[in-house]
Parts: structure tokens; sequence; C-alpha cells
């Protein structure tokens, strides 16, 4: 019903908020085309990355946000703390900063059980921990029951840069290999199955990981050699791809059967109707790089825990007269075009 | 209701989050005390600012972070996106930083008009062009009908300090003078009564108002005089005052007489037995400074349009031996203690 509402929209817009709007794809653009971007930030879309990037002291901060309205707050392979840490170290990491310290902002339902805010607030930490970064101010509201779902987190998060390469998402260029570092569609599959009660999918596992660790080495030793990182959240790695060939102004072709998609997860999206190139991740990334480094790239990646399952799904087009299309090579042989998520798959999945 | 249930919790101690757990009160510093800080971030409430303060390339920078859940969105002297923007700005002010950059997250509600998000959002740039601030990065969630309140707004800020010192909330020494900027309670009441619909303060307006250029100026001239700075937002001058004289380890008497209260406000307050110490400003600051300096303060504050009604409240107790206490010596002449606000007084007031 939700993706009625969305296509519809498309000719006529929308004078109310739709569950589309928060979908990451086609209308959270023209949300932020139409309202935001004109009216709050001013800043075109075509700059706009995981992070800002702020000039300080003769260096480069990284600042970034994100709010968590993830339902369920539990989930297999994670709750909505971890999640929330993981998210904001991995959009800082994306921009290649190494993440520093990190804000809480808690929305909490009159009656939210202790125990479950006990539960999160702990799985914040301990995510935190892992990734190396401090929780460092917070701050806790309290609205009405009814008045919110439980639990809603914001988290920002400031990084700093070791190094001097620009990431950003305007950097693929003609002849650069894509990389992701394992299979797709995990924490989408593992919400969607944990809420609807499937048992079909009752297997999967969301992936939520803080990525900085390995985008540390990954820098380290091929920084020159990388040029865009985005981790394909909301909306999937096809939303994601479809940003960053408009944003770099190029075509990118990828191969569906080099794309990594668990078992489980396949099915379970069959039988759903769904396309895992559009389910949100929570710990994989997009690398795309120097055609030149692409097998020793994927070599680290695949030596990392995180990265065992790495693959080259695509490439960026050859020709310099990209028109930021996306190009799916399917297994059948055949060719499509792969464009952005319209209207609202699944809504709150992180 | 929320009082008594609230009242309630402090015998025994709630298994689920109340109303008055968002209060900026006591139920507020139990849960920090109970869970969020001992699971979450470690830093003891002793050391806890508006804003923390991380070390980065041989300078400081400050971090700060809040949400904004204020019902109604709309209400006389501004909305919920100026709200948001003058709180996280003076949250870095009141640290004694220079806010140079915020970010915005927005979780709206399926179903709200597109005209209010836009008045919104345009309302938060217009604040950030007046403070002088910018919005460098956004995220936008959206939920189910139902599943919030209209909008809420998370908004994080950085700042950087142009000068050496260090204002922070246990700097109050004995013998130091306590200043306000103006008259008290503005905000609460006027969510009140726009809430209630009461007839009784309806010409009263939201003080919300960004301070960073007052106390930019202020710390210019009388820098090394300044100790504390503090904006008495939810819990109202008596709760944040209770917070400095514990953080200080100091005694604090405030003269009833000398706390500026407009009419209007005092009237609402009276008839629904509101005292106004405890309602929630959103444009006033505490400053408290060296004795030495306390009339050339006052001066300074009363020159500028935003301290036009600035007053010496109180004194901190010249005893060394303070307990953390805080004396109203009232307009009749008696003597009482004051405490932290208890249960919740108005939630949802910012």
């Amino acid at each position: 019903m939700a993706a009625e509402i969305s296509a519809r929209s498309f000719e006529v817009k929308s004078d109310v908020v739709l569950l589309g709007h928060g979908s990451g794809g086609k209308l959270s653009h023209q949300l932020l085309d139409d309202i935001i971007i004109p009216h709050l930030s001013g800043i075109p879309q075509k700059h706009q990355n995981d992070s800002a990037v702020i000039p300080f002291s003769g260096e480069r901060l990284a600042f970034t946000t994100d709010s968590y309205v993830v339902d369920p707050i539990f989930f297999p392979g994670g709750n909505i703390g971890d999640l929330a840490v993981n998210g904001t170290v991995n959009d800082l990491a994306m921009s290649g900063a190494r993440p520093v310290a990190i804000s809480v902002g808690l929305i909490l339902e009159e009656g939210l059980p202790m125990r479950d805010l006990e539960r999160i607030v702990r799985s914040m930490r301990q995510a935190a921990d892992q990734a190396g970064v401090a929780i460092v101010t917070g701050d806790t509201k309290v609205v009405t029951r009814g008045g919110a779902d439980k639990i809603f987190i914001n988290t920002s998060g400031i990084g700093v840069f070791d190094h001097p390469f620009r990431i950003e998402g305007n950097g693929a260029r003609p002849g650069d290999t894509i990389l992701i570092n394992g299979p797709i569609g995990d924490h989408g599959m593992a919400i969607l199955a944990s809420r609807e009660g499937l048992e079909l999918g009752s297997d999967i596992q969301s992936d939520s990981a803080s990525l900085n660790g390995l985008v540390a080495l990954l820098l380290k030793s091929h920084g020159k050699h990388i040029h865009v990182l985005r981790d394909p959240t909301r909306g999937g790695v096809a939303t994601t791809l479809k940003e960053i060939a408009r944003q770099s102004g190029v075509d990118i072709a990828l191969e569906e059967c080099a794309i990594p998609v668990r078992q489980s997860v396949e099915n379970a999206c069959a039988i759903l109707g769904l396309d895992p190139l559009y389910v949100a991740n929570e710990g994989k990334m997009l690398v795309i790089v120097d055609r030149e480094a692409d097998r020793e790239i994927l070599d680290l990646l695949r030596r990392h825990p995180l990265g065992e399952k790495a693959a080259v799904i695509g490439k960026v087009d050859a020709s310099v007269a990209g028109e930021g299309r996306v190009f799916l090579r399917t297994a059948i042989g055949g060719r499509r075009i792969v464009d952005m998520l319209s209207g609202e798959q699944l809504p709150r999945i992180c």
C-alpha cells in the first residue's frame, strides 16, 4: 500500500510526508531537493556525502548525524543501540575519517521497560568500545505513551583524517573497479523476518558492524587507489550506486552473478518479491578503486573478518561521457537499467 | 497525575520509563546515575557540562547534542525548528565555545503536512543564520502514522574556543555573584498556555534565542571573571543552580525579590500553582562571576538586546564548606531550601 501511495506521488506531489520519504530512495531525494536542501542547508546533493567535512585549525574534521527508528528494537544480530553506534561510525569511516567521538540523543516512550533501556545502552557502549570511539555527550527526552514508539536514538559523530586522501561520492572514475566486502541484504531481511515473524528468514542475522577498522587498513595500504567508500544502507546497493554514478557523472555496470547474496536471503527475497539489490545493509561497504590495485584490495578485504566474502561486483564504464546510469548484466546475459528505490520497500529498517 | 506517579517512584524505583525521567530534575538525574552513565558514557555527573570538550590538534573542540520533542510544534515566540537550533547553539555557548557547525536529524510522522515541515526547516535556517552557525549535515527518517508525534528534531553541534578560559559547571567559587540576563519562565509558560489554550497566558511569548553573541561579548571583555555559564532550560533556574552548587561544592543564596519574572508569567504560575523557578527558559543564562567584576558585567548584559532586564539574583556563599545547597531568601524575609524539580512539571517542554 505504501508503495502504491508513493508511486502516485511522483505525478502529484504529496502535500504530506509519506513513508517513502524516509526510504532513502527517490522520494527521499525529492524531499531533500524540494524542501530540506533549499530551505535548510543549501548544500547541493552532488556534494553530499555520509559526513560533512569542516576545516579546523589547518586540519579537517568529519561530522555526521543519523537517527534510528528501527522496528523491532531487538532483532537477530543486534538491537537499535549497537545499530545506532555502528551506523554513525560507518558514516564517518565512509568519508575516510577516523571516528573519534559520538553523541547520543535518546527519545524514550513513557512505559519503556528499564531493562530494555539498559540492554540497549549496554550494547551502545560495547559497540563503541569495539569501534574504538568514545561516547562523550548525550541527552534524554521522554514523551507520553503513544507519542513515540518505544525508543528512537540519534547518534552524531566527529572524525579526523589521518591521511591526505579525498574519499567522496563524486570520486568514481572511468575504468574503476567496484567491490563489496560481503553478501548483501542481511540487515533488511533480518528486520523484515523478525517483524513479520517469518519462519523462512528466521536464521538471517543483521550484518550490523563497525567498518572503521577495515577502512583504516584499506587507507593505510592503498589510500591513493581508493576513490569512493559508501555503505549501502537504506535503498540498498542499487540506490547507493545510483547516487555515486550521478555524483561522479559516470555510468556503472554491475554483474548480477558476481554480487554475493546468502541463499537464505535470496530465498526470502524471492518469496516476498523483493530484490536484494534494494535491501538495506548495515555492515557492508561499496569500495570503488583504481583498476590497477583491485586484486590487492580484494585480497586485503578477504583477509579481514568483515570482508571474507568480498567480491568484485562491477566496474565504472570506461567511457568518459557517463550520464549517471547504473546497468545490471543479469545472470541470463540480459542488461537492465537499475534505478533508485521507488517508494518505500521496508519502513523503519534503521 | 504524572507528578503523582513520579513522586512515588522515589521510594520504589520504577521498572519502566516515566515522564519525570525527562524532566531535567531529580528523576532525570536518577536515570542518568543508575543506567545511562554507568552503562553508556562512564562520565560522572560532576564533570558533565552542556558540551563535551574534546582535545584536537592542540586545540579544544566542544561537542553537544539535544533532541527536541516540544508539543505543540508551533507556539508563541517560535517553533520546534528555531528552538532546536537555539538550544544547541546555547549548549555550545554555555561551555564558552563559539558554535561553528550544526547537524540536524529529523524524525517525521507519516502525514505531517509539507507546509509545516517547510516552515520548520525555514525557521531552523533563519535561527542558524542569525546565530552565525552553519547547518552542515542532516538525516531524515519517517515513521508510520502514530509511531511518533508530528516531528522530533535532534541537533548536535561543534564549537571552538577562541580564548583560554575554562567555563564549567564546577567553576563557581565562594563569594561569586550570580546574574541572569532577563525574566524567567517565559518559554515554559508560553508552551503551557498554548498547549492548554489558556486565555490567561495568551500574551506570553517563548524567550527562545541564541545567546552565543552575548556570550562572545562577555568572554571578550571579562573572560577571566566568568566562572560558570549555564542555560536554565528543563527544570528551570532552581534545578540548574542546584546542579551547579553540587558540581562546584558550594552553597548558593538566592534573593527571591531580585529574580525577574514578568507579571503575566507570575500570574499564570500563581493560578496553576507553578513556581517560576522551576519553569523552563530557552533564551536565558545564569552567569556566575567574580564579585569584583559583577557591576561591569551587569552593565554589559543590560546594554545587549538579550540582556536588557538582566539582574543580580544571588551569590555563592562565602563559606568554603559548601554542601551543594541552594537557599532562597523569600520576599517576606524567610529562608527556604531549593531542591531540584521532583517529578515532571511540564512534559515535552523542549
